[in-house]
C-alpha cells in the first residue's frame, strides 16, 4: 500500500466532462491496482498510516496506450522516404526493392531475436512518454511462419519491458507475391489457418484487416471475422483510409473493437459504429507522411457518440513515428480534436479499442498503470511539440 | 589530440553532393578543434599515436544548429490553444488575455532568473538531440529593459549548459499597447535606442525584424536596418510569411544574413535573395502549426542556388516546437526538401545564417562540434518522426 500525495488527477473517467481533474489529490495504490483517488481532504481513514510519496503538485494521468502499432519489423525504408523526395517514381523505387514487399522480405529474413533488437528502440521511445500498454500487429510476415513469428517478438516485448503488449492478428494486410493470382487461397491457408495456429498458440488477442482497393474487401474480411468470432477472437479493421469501400460498417456488424483510420468514412458507417459502440480509431501520423488532405469525419464522429482514439501508427511507410505525445500535437493540429478528446484518446478510449476494461482511466479497483507529468494543466501534453514532461511512468503500481 | 575512430563522417561541406560521406572514417580533434577528417586509410603519421576512441561504425555529423528561435519567454500560451479548439474565437481569446501579448505581459513580469529557468528545459531538449549551438532572439520585451532581461538570460543560458548561444535583436516583433498611435516613436525610442545600448552592452550579435501587415511595413524596417549597419551589426527578417510586402528583397538589400519564413516570396525576392547571398530560413513547425496551405517556394530557392536552413522557430504562439529532428522531418515531408538538404538545412546553411564560418561543416580547422549518431544512414535522420537516435554530442572538442 502506498500513497501518492500533493497531485493533480486528470481521471479521465467518462462521466466527468474534459478530463476529470480533481486538484489537491492523492491516490492510493495497493499492489498493481488502484485502491482509491481523490481530494486529499477526503482520503479515507484507513489508507491514511501507508507510507506516502509527494509528488510536488504533478499531475497524474492513467498510463497511456498507443491503440495501433506496426512496430515489429525488419529493414528499413529511409532510403526510400529518401528516394521519393530525390524524385524517384513508383517504378524506380519497386525495381530499387521499395514498397510494403521490402518490408516483408527483411521481416521474413529476420531471426525472432533480430526482431526483438530491432523493435526494443521503438518501445523505448514510446515508454519514455509515459507509455504502458501498446498493441502490435503482425502483418509483413504474409507466410504462416513468419506471422508468428512476428507474434513471438511482441509477446517477447512484453516481457523485456515493464508494458502490457496486446498482439493483434493482421496476416490480411497484403496480398504476398506468391499467391498473386489465388486470393481465396492466401485467405483460407495463410490468413484463416495461421489464425487458427497462433490462437492455439496463444499468441493474438484481436483480428484485424487491411480493408481498401489495394488489399482486400469488405466481403473478404468478413469471412475472416467470422471465424475469428467462432474462435471468439474480438476484430478490429483498417478502413476507409483512401476510399469508401464500407469497412467500418461491415467492421461495426461484426461488433468490432475499433475501425482505424477513417479519412474517407461516411454517414453510413458513422452510424453503424454508434450503434455498435466501435471507437474510431485515429492515425495523424499516417496522414501527415502521406500529406493527406481528406480529413476524418470528427465533427460527425464526436456528434454521433463515437468515442475516439489516437495511436501512432507507428510503421516503417507511411508512418516512422514512435511519440504518442506528438500524436496528441497532432490529433489538435491537423483533426482539430480538443486537447481533453486527444488525451482522452490515448487512455480511455484506447483501452476501449483494444477491448481493456481495467485500464484508460484512475479509477478504484483499475491498474495502477500512471502517467506522472511535469506540466501545470493538462492541455500541455497535447499543445507542445516535441517535448516531453514525463516525470515518473508507474506501470501495475511500480515505479519504472 | 584525441582520434575518433571507426566512424562514417557526413562532412555536409559545400563542394560534395549530398552528405559528403566518408566511410571507414577517423577524425583527429586537437582541443577544441578539428584537426583532420578523412578515411581512416588516409591518417597522416603524425596523428597515429594519439589515443583513440572508436565509435563502433557510428555516424558523425556537425553539431546541428537551431538558427531561428523565440525560446525565452514568460508565461504559457496551452490554455489558449485549448480554447481556440473548443471553438472559442479571436475576440473571445483576446478578452481572456490570450495572444502575443500575453506572452508580452508574462515575460515583462518574470525576472531574469525567472526567463532563464523557464527556457532551460526547452533548451535541453534541443541540445538532447544534438544541437550545438541555438540562435535566440528577444521580442516579448518590446521596451528596453525588458528587451535586455530577455538578451541577458539568452546569454546566461549559454554560460548555464555546453551550447553556442547567439543573440538577435527583435524589438521590431510586434507594437506594444503603449506605442500604439505612435509607431514612429516605438521604432526611435525603443527599437532604436534598445539596440544601442544591448550593443554597448555586448548582448546583440545579428538585428532581427517582423515584415507583415501585423507588424512592420519594409521602410520602417530598412531604418533599423540602417542603424544596425551603421552599427556594424548584421541583420536578418522575418519575411513574407503571411503575405509577400517585399521583405526578402529589402533585406537583401541590406545583405542581410537571412530571410525566414517565406511561403509568400515571390520571384523579385528569389532573385535579390540569390545576389545577395541571403539564406533562406524556413520554419515548418509554424506551418505546421498554422495548418498553412501556401509552400515556401523550394524548387524556385533551389534552382535559384538560394541556400535553405531549417530551424524550429521554438516561440509559444505559432511553433512550440523543441525538437530540431522532426523539423528535419518536416521539411521533407511538408515542404519536399531532400533529406541531404534538411540536414544541411540544420548544419552548413544554419550556421551561414548566423554569420558564423567556423562550424555546420566537418572540415580542418573549424570547431569540433559535433554530434554521433546510431543510425545506418544519414537519411534516417529526417525520416524518423519523434525517435532521437544520438549517442553522443560533442561541444568544442568536449563529449557533454
Ligand atoms: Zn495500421
Ligand atoms: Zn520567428
Amino acid at each position: 500500500m502506498q500513497i501518492l500525495g500533493d497531485v493533480k488527477i486528470a481521471r479521465m473517467d467518462e462521466g466527468s466532462p474534459g478530463y476529470g481533474m480533481v486538484e489537491a489529490a492523492c491516490l492510493v495504490i495497493d499492489a498493481d491496482r488502484i485502491a482509491w483517488a481523490g481530494p486529499e481532504t477526503d482520503l479515507p481513514a484507513r489508507f491514511a498510516g501507508a507510507p506516502r510519496r509527494d509528488l510536488g503538485g504533478r499531475l497524474v494521468t492513467p498510463g497511456l496506450i498507443d491503440c495501433h502499432t506496426h512496430l515489429v519489423f525488419g529493414g528499413d525504408r529511409a532510403r526510400e522516404f529518401e528516394m521519393r523526395l530525390e524524385g524517384a517514381g513508383y517504378q524506380q523505387i519497386a525495381r530499387a526493392g521499395g514498397g510494403i514487399l521490402s518490408t516483408v522480405r527483411a521481416t521474413r529474413a529476420a531471426s525472432e531475436d533480430g526482431l526483438v533488437a530491432l523493435a526494443l528502440p521503438r518501445v523505448d521511445a514510446l515508454l519514455a512518454e509515459g507509455v504502458t500498454t501498446i498493441e502490435i500487429k503482425s502483418g509483413y510476415g504474409l507466410d504462416i511462419e513468419a506471422e508468428l513469428r512476428m507474434l513471438r517478438a511482441a509477446r517477447r516485448i512484453g516481457r523485456a519491458r515493464k508494458v502490457r503488449v496486446v498482439t493483434t492478428w493482421l496476416a490480411a494486410h497484403a496480398l504476398p507475391p506468391e499467391y498473386a493470382d489465388n486470393r481465396a487461397g492466401y485467405l483460407r491457408e495463410v490468413v484463416i489457418a495461421g489464425m487458427e495456429r497462433a490462437h492455439d498458440d496463444g499468441l493474438i488477442d484481436a483480428v484485424d484487416g487491411f480493408c481498401e482497393g489495394i488489399a482486400f474487401g469488405p466481403d473478404e474480411l468478413a469471412q475472416v471475422f467470422d471465424r475469428a468470432a467462432a474462435l471468439g477472437l474480438p476484430v478490429k479493421l483498417h478502413a476507409e483510409q483512401l476510399s469508401d469501400l464500407g469497412g467500418a460498417a461491415m467492421a461495426a456488424r461484426h461488433r468490432a473493437l475499433s475501425a482505424d483510420h477513417l479519412e474517407y468514412l461516411g454517414a453510413d458507417g458513422i452510424a453503424a459504429m454508434a450503434a455498435s459502440g466501435t471507437v474510431a480509431v485515429l492515425l495523424p501520423g499516417a496522414f501527415y507522411t502521406l500529406r493527406e488532405t481528406r480529413l476524418p469525419p470528427v465533427a460527425a464522429l464526436r456528434a454521433a457518440g463515437v468515442p475516439m482514439a489516437l495511436a501512432t501508427d507507428c510503421n516503417p511507410g507511411t508512418s516512422p513515428l514512435t511519440s504518442l505525445l506528438l500524436t496528441l500535437n497532432m490529433g489538435a493540429t491537423l483533426f482539430s480534436m480538443t486537447p481533453s478528446e486527444c488525451l482522452a484518446g490515448v487512455t480511455r478510449n484506447a483501452a476501449r479499442a483494444l477491448g481493456l476494461t481495467d485500464r484508460g482511466v484512475i479509477a478504484p479497483d483499475l491498474r495502477a498503470d500512471l502517467a506522472v507529468w511535469d506540466v501545470a494543466h493538462p492541455a500541455e501534453l497535447a499543445y507542445r511539440i516535441g517535448f516531453n514532461p514525463l516525470h515518473a511512468r508507474i506501470h501495475g503500481g511500480e515505479f519504472v
